[in-house]
């Protein structure tokens, strides 16, 4: 019975019957309601859902209503009663439709009518923080936030209201809102940008609302005839890089995703875009369904949540490339409506409905009670080893995430900069083990929305530390970020992904080349994944071949946590600290001391939440291992004082690092058991290495050693490859391999 | 059926038969065997934790005997070998016992055999770290696990053995074994201490087994006739504290309890010393009834283990005070015997099965098995607010834990120093909130067993930073440690508890009063805990009342974690980084600066963990604020690199310390949300602070101000108090109030 109402209901969805008069009309549609409360109290995904949100927005109802002068940045009260306010009324709209209860339809009328009154006296918000500032909010972003949920709210309530209300409200508030955060901040609106995505959504979700075609328009086009090429945003962005002529969210949907659905600025911003992207797509589809906007450009707005699910650790958390605030995961509310989308605008593919089950939550829209009437075929979501083809033509390199069995994930950068919230970290990496993080990524200097940090918004050691290349797992040439700190010149270039062989888990490889981060210097990067039952414990193998000419300081970089075990250097311990630089990120880090060795072969041991780590490094006559420590020059304490160990070399030709990661053994302070808290791995030699060929020898403690075999330069999968070593010919097939030597 | 087999088996265990000459007969008797045996498969957590040993110990006979010449330390190859021989040995005799499985006696004999013949060929083991070498292993400390263990093995195997067999093992192995740690190491032996427990169990057990007097009286009472008087262990402590005239087991009960079954080495060796004590009683217990072990000085052994499981935060982790490891738990394996043993031989309180259950094992003895068949009957375990009485004779001070509704925790030390392995901590406090550490104890400076680590020992900085009083939260005088760093000295003295107040959950208070770890200088702090729904939030209200007459530099550390959110301070920091000074630990503090304020009131705040918590302190004209960062003069890397608040101030006179830790709010990266990232507290006015009385005000931000009274002087419960503040009366009773202001 259930299931049968449920498709005939479902059949009819999405089809816009009344030429954008009926309402609700956005995500929500007339049919959508009908489903919903046929289907109430039968989900149990969404009837709790639907419960915590009544109660919440139950409670609110009963506190006066409050529309403060806007006066706070992030963090402060009038930002938080804005924000809670617009929250509300979203979820108000919706209640109403699904329990007709005027109660809530009151609530949405009278505090539209207080902002009505409030808005057209309002000037410009009075902080100063924002290349556009809003009205509500200190910046239009938030006021593009607040049109998304409003416009959802007032269509919710469109048909309870009288002409007269909608006539007052549509002309003191709505279409003054939505004429200032597009027409009147052009700089804000006519972007290929995060922020250009929501203000798109709002204005065109109003747009659908009151049937205005001009916004609608604007929305999917952009506000003509205006020239922004030389303006900038906070981050130091351009608003809009050369070349670009198009505007509007099809243009942002062009020029922020990837073929593959890869989001330029990262993971973190795309959950943030990725709800105006979807909810606004959704409401097209409903009500401008000739656009099938969800078929455009091969659907990559549906790849595009799969590519976001993907970049994730195994508790669910983005990698925090980029702008990226930590911990950030698949539980933000903005997912949660991005995949219901997904599921019913897409091919209603049941491994999503794994994803609803962690989230633990559904949307209260038409989307949301399909997902929560389908729970019963779940299929079990499994991220995967992939690689994403970057830039919006899939011409700017690429990223790749390597996952093995035992729970090792290697995530390596050689893609698109990521404009604004792009960081100089080119064929960096970042590596965990279940979860935690084993070679971290730094993320961003920022503590969004606690005020005591500057009201939430980035700090400045955003751009003088976490931007920089120093602060990435990444070589950096004479101390200098990558392509001299210029954001704009970073958006232009990307690596060379050379290959990406994911398929056997045991053994996976990527490559990639860099030619343009540092004029003159070009840097080949492997990166092998070993997780076979052969080997003791799970390894990553990296090579670093750097081609240079002239004299050349190389540091990398390598961002471990936890507890130093043991060191094979001879380490000169500073008795004072001094900043180990002046400048692109060295500034910040203080030289705790500096290790030499005589060896070739040294390693360095760290123990981190109950695992060891040694790095086993092959290091020149001249290298030092600088042991470094965030934290210097921060007067604000806006840093974590995190450690970091620098391989820093000098030459004046070209030169190859061999790195390895060996993760081993564990630790337990309740047994006080060690268990293989030494490495298996002993020593690594570089048997050959030239413009061709780089191979490795790896000799273990568990007896046999290992040959590791890299083609530097065809990169076919199929070819043929024959090497002498040792006078002995060896043969193998493709980019890499592994032999017993 | 089968509580009825129970209870009547029940009956006789306990009850020696055979006056020692029955097998077994220690930890484990012939009845409660046949008691185990018949309730095999019955009940679960036994059945559970039967197979896991069986499990373990059936791979480990299916591997060749190993035994080597001895070499390693901790961590090693020989100690690891040598450990899991023992252990092996214990389990295998009781799988003897109860499946009567030959296999087992089988291996027992053998290693037995290959002990014996290697034993008379050891001299001293290689390696010199300790003041009382072993054989088998680097100190006799180990060699004493090992006879604990054998003992009860050899018990298991005793009747399996030829009369041969026995007298070989016993001449070659045994006997000589017990003598080398007992006679031939008085020093080691000799002792009011863990290492001695441990040794007496282990002479002793064996003397049970063997039915010798003449061991069970050395273990009961020491080596006769051997000055130890000025001889000092690895630690540094007197083998010998002065006064110590009786020696041995009984000796040890009275000397390392207090009449509460306070240990005075702190938690983390309690659990370790908690296994000899426990199962050596129970030895006694069955094999010498007489004595009425149990019963001996108020039944303290079993008040001990209760003493020991209330000293845990939430997550069943012991406070780390003195050389403590963080993170042993109640989960360690020393625990569970002594758990089993507790109720066995205690009062059967229901509330221990709660306790096995967390511990989700129980030992394979009787004990275990009669807890595992009284599951049913378990009550719950709840940790208390209360305090113990320290010291042999419970002259030496106290120890208070506060424990608040909304899951705050706080720790104060006022009782004995702790020997050998005690810190130079009087007053200072640990404070938790639901298992997360506020304001942390730093614990030991040694990785136990990582061989990487100095082969698991006690590092050279345990000494110079963990144990030295700026290592702790309180008051350090001219920036040397209490009783300038002598713990024979800290040994005989302990502050004086004024009173613990601890019945109403939402208003604790402890206060204690130290005179003697500074010449000259008095100290008394009073902690007052405050949970109350009046409150937004929980506070810590934290006065030191410092009585000095000459200039005098006063240091109080706050050992916060977690990331710096806002200070009120000007913050000059070091643009180059210096130690804080030259010893007493200061020498491993990096000042990264220095903050000043000419406001009286400042705050100081941090997140940590999802949590704010903001420090509000009352400032003199003249005092800094240091941020101190650990790792200076640390050349391998020894410490963890945590921060510190230090408040400094120069006195010539009395003065107080009043400072406030609220803990406010939340954040969570996944929704972005700041709740209450501020505190309601913004500021503490001392309104009146002499001898007799103080009294301080506190505004907050939520409108209701509040007023603390404290006595400083009589402190009895009933008495009444009145106060003219601000020309009003105040009236209250005992030695603390809050009021409305």
């Amino acid at each position: 019975m259930k299931r049968v109402l449920v498709v005939t209901i479902m059949l009819s969805i999405g089809v816009s019957l009344l030429n954008g008069q009926a309402h609700p009309n956005l995500l929500l549609t007339k049919q959508g309601i009908e489903m919903i409360r046929k289907n109430l109290g039968r989900a149990p995904i969404y009837d709790k859902s639907f419960a915590v949100t009544k109660k919440e927005v139950d409670n609110q109802l009963g506190k006066p209503i409050d529309v403060p002068v806007p006066e706070d940045l992030a963090g402060g009260y009038t930002h938080e009663v804005h924000r809670k306010n617009y929250s509300t009324m979203e979820k108000a709209g919706l209640l109403y439709q699904v329990t007709k209860d005027v109660k809530y339809a009151e609530y949405i009328k009278t505090i539209l009518h207080r902002y009505a009154e409030l808005y057209p006296k309002l000037g410009l918000h009075p902080a100063l923080n924002s290349y556009a500032r809003g009205k509500i909010f200190w910046q239009c972003l938030n006021d593009a936030n607040w049109l998304v949920s409003v416009a959802q709210a007032y269509d919710c309530v469109y048909d309870y209201l009288s002409k007269k209300d909608r006539a007052l409200i549509e002309g003191k508030l709505l279409i003054p809102f939505a004429n200032f955060i597009s027409i009147e901040n052009p700089q804000f609106f006519n972007r290929i940008h995060n922020h250009a995505t929501w203000a798109s959504a709002g204005v065109g979700m109003l747009g659908i609302v009151i049937n205005n075609k001009e916004l609608i328009d604007r929305a999917l086009y952009g506000v003509p005839g205006i020239d922004t090429s030389t303006l900038r945003d906070n981050d130091g962005g351009l608003i809009n890089p050369p070349g670009q002529d198009k505007l509007g969210f099809l243009a942002q949907i062009d020029g922020l995703l990837s073929p593959d659905g890869l989001y330029s600025e990262g993971a973190y911003y795309h959950r943030y875009g990725a709800y105006p992207f979807l909810v606004f797509a959704a409401s097209l589809h409903n009500s401008q369904p000739k656009l099938k906007i969800f078929e455009y450009r091969d659907s990559v707005l549906i790849k595009s949540v799969f590519a976001l699910l993907n970049q994730t650790t195994s508790n669910g958390e983005f990698y925090p490339l980029n702008d990226a605030q930590k911990g950030m995961s698949i539980h933000n509310s903005s997912l949660i409506s991005a995949v219901n989308i997904a599921y019913l605008y897409g091919n209603k593919d049941a491994r999503l409905l794994s994803i609803a089950e962690l989230q633990n939550e559904v949307g209260l829209d038409q989307s949301g009670m399909v997902m929560a009437t389908s729970m019963k075929k779940k299929q079990p979501w499994k991220t995967t080893s992939t690689y994403y083809i970057d830039g919006a033509n899939g011409n700017l390199g690429a990223m790749g995430i390597l996952r093995s069995p035992r729970g090792m994930n290697l995530v390596f950068k050689a893609g698109s900069h990521g404009m604004g919230h792009g960081h100089f970290d080119q064929l960096s990496y970042c590596y965990y083990i279940n979860g935690n993080e084993v070679v971290q990524d730094y993320g961003m200097a920022r503590f969004v929305n606690i005020e005591q940090k500057a009201g939430g918004v980035y700090l400045p050691e955003n751009t003088t530390f976490a931007k920089q290349t120093i602060a990435h797992n990444t070589i950096v040439v004479n101390q200098k970020s990558q392509f001299e700190g210029k954001s704009d010149e970073a958006d232009i270039y990307a690596p060379t992904l050379q290959y990406a062989l994911l398929t056997d888990p045991t053994l996976q490889g990527i490559c990639a080349m860099d030619t343009h981060a540092y004029p003159g210097v070009k840097i080949q990067r492997t990166m092998l994944l070993i997780d076979d039952k052969d080997w003791l414990n799970p390894v990553l193998i990296d090579v670093n071949k750097v081609a240079t000419n002239k004299p050349t300081i190389l540091d990398l970089p390598l961002y471990y946590q936890g507890h130093i075990m043991a060191s094979t250097f001879d380490n000169a311990m500073s008795t004072t600290l001094s900043p180990l630089g002046k400048g692109s990120g060295y500034q910040h880090i203080w030289k705790e001391g500096v290790g030499t060795s005589s060896a070739k072969d040294n390693s360095f041991t760290w123990l981190d939440k109950g695992k060891f780590h040694t790095y086993i490094m092959n290091v020149m006559g001249n290298d030092t291992m600088i042991f470094g420590r965030l934290g210097a020059n921060d007067p604000n304490f806006n840093l974590r004082h995190d450690p970091v160990l620098i391989q820093r070399r000098y030459v004046n030709s070209a030169t190859t690092f061999c790195n390895i990661i060996e993760t081993h053994g564990s630790y337990s302070p309740v047994t006080e058991k060690a268990t293989n808290a030494h490495s298996d791995i002993i020593s690594s030699t570089i048997l050959v290495d030239n413009e061709n060929y780089t191979a490795i020898k790896l000799s273990t403690k568990s007896s046999k050693n290992w040959l590791v075999l890299m083609d530097n330069k065809s990169f076919v999968e199929k070819q043929n490859h024959t090497l002498t070593i040792d006078k002995k010919l060896r043969t193998w097939t493709g980019p890499f391999a592994i032999q017993n030597f």
